[in-house]
């Protein structure tokens, strides 16, 4: 029976949802993506929505992880506080139906200032019980947020949610840089000048103006602008972290976004790894084998 | 013939337009102000704009600033370099139309970064002639876009254009904050204490989320999140210009910006000193003068 599916594990979040058939060892049998995220759903269409999953993945208990668990999806799964690991995530879980489970995400909540996620840390987590990070590291987490989460022997202890990515979406379709921020953005020159910008810099809304203000005087190509403007953004985040020099930081995603967070911690002096897809499962599966 | 007018002077910018009969002793004797800014005119109706204002204020030369001699106004008045001084821009002044001048805006073109003005110039060399601003100084203008303007003996030497009212502006209407931002924003504890977080912090993207996480985990009152936000934000601008402690910063506009500006710039240890209104039309005045 190693080939029978024993539970169905949900990475659902904002936009995008990802189900999995997954056996008790762990191993992904069958799997689905797609944009019936938190946003496209109303509260009472999450029952039928898990039936329609079980319909396609089989009749299994089901672990589900992300922003289904916050105010905007289908039940709240309160944050659990810093330091956070499996087995505390695992104790906290909220039951959404029968044999329905969501697990909670972290909170920062006593010190001097507060930050939340939900998802990442099963990631996180997941890439450590995989044995693809190290118990104690740096983690960058690029996207429409980048997270830098530190963890010691297993527990997150402290992150710090930027939003870079937001800020560049922001600045490229509205604003006084909208319709200059339509070309490639990718590693090179461009990019790399940027990122020393920000990196020395640290006054974003000062750096970004230059963007503007370079192709208006001919000292940045039009085509180079949404390079050098991400360029800032990233190298202000990196430049604003003083723990970087000869330090590895283990970067999650195997995205464009991942390779140019690559590029902005070398050029700060850090040491980035790349840590492989497949995080997520395998950080819902030590849930779900501590619940069992 | 003390009471007649001499010429019009205009500050022609990208959503407002004020227009002044001026004497020949730089005295306002009318004056208009409407909405009619360069965004709500094609080149070809500024002649038809010229004939109304003449209509309205009397048939005499016109001296304009600001965005209409930009690339989007009527007709381009290419910026001179810094150091700019009234003499510079009154030798720079483009012909729009017969008896109609544009003064240009001014540029950074040969230091290590680039920017640019188009209006800011006249107002702080305004201020310089009125008097009411000594020659060397330091200014802080506060707008969509803050500039931090210093001048050696009447001329302007160097500049900084910092987004700041337009990053508040477009996190208030999009993204993940969007919602959260429409409580008031005027001084008082929320603002300072997202200004002490600014000044501290020098990663505006990372502070900025605190405004999510600290309403979500009950640390933030949801009211008081727009001033946090705008206390972050002016924070964080104040916070990396290294040459204020215990330095007279000239900030001119009397609007609640300028007064939070003031507040901020006390906080780190300057000393804000307001310029008062008027200082445009003695900019324009002075070009007048020069060119009589």
């Amino acid at each position: 029976m190693a080939d029978r599916a024993a539970y169905i594990a949900i990475d659902w979040g904002t936009t995008n949802r990802r189900a999995y058939a997954m056996t008790r060892e762990g191993a992904v049998l069958d799997s689905l993506h797609d944009e019936r995220g938190v946003l496209a759903l109303a509260t009472d269409q999450y029952p039928a929505e898990i039936a329609a999953l079980r319909e396609r993945l089989g009749t299994y208990p089901v672990i589900a992880v992300g922003m289904v668990g916050s105010t905007r999806g289908w039940l709240e799964a309160p944050y659990i506080a810093a330091p956070a690991t499996l087995e505390s995530l695992a104790d906290a879980c909220a039951e959404a139906a029968p044999g329905v489970h969501i697990v909670p995400g972290v909170a920062l909540r006593d010190g001097k200032r507060p930050d939340v996620m939900r998802g990442e840390e099963i990631q996180i987590l997941g890439a450590i019980r995989a044995g693809t990070a190290p118990p104690t590291a740096l983690f960058c987490q690029p996207g429409t947020h980048n997270k830098w989460i530190e963890t010691v022997d297993g527990a997150i202890t402290d992150f710090t949610t930027v939003m870079t990515g937001e800020v560049f979406a922001l600045l490229r379709h509205h604003g006084v840089l909208a319709g200059m921020l339509d070309g490639p953005v990718a590693d090179g020159a461009p990019f790399r000048r940027g990122l020393r910008r920000g990196i020395a810099s640290h006054n974003v809304a000062a750096s970004l103006f230059e963007v503007r203000a370079g192709v208006l005087l001919g000292w940045l190509a039009p085509d180079d602008a949404a390079a050098y403007a991400s360029g800032i953004l990233i190298g202000t985040d990196i430049g604003t972290r003083e723990d970087l020099a000869r330090r590895p930081v283990h970067v999650v995603g195997g995205g464009f976004l991942s390779a140019l967070y690559a590029v902005a911690i070398r050029e700060a002096g850090g040491m980035p790894v790349l840590v492989p897809d497949g995080s997520t499962t395998a950080g819902i599966h030590a849930i779900w084998s501590l619940r069992a």
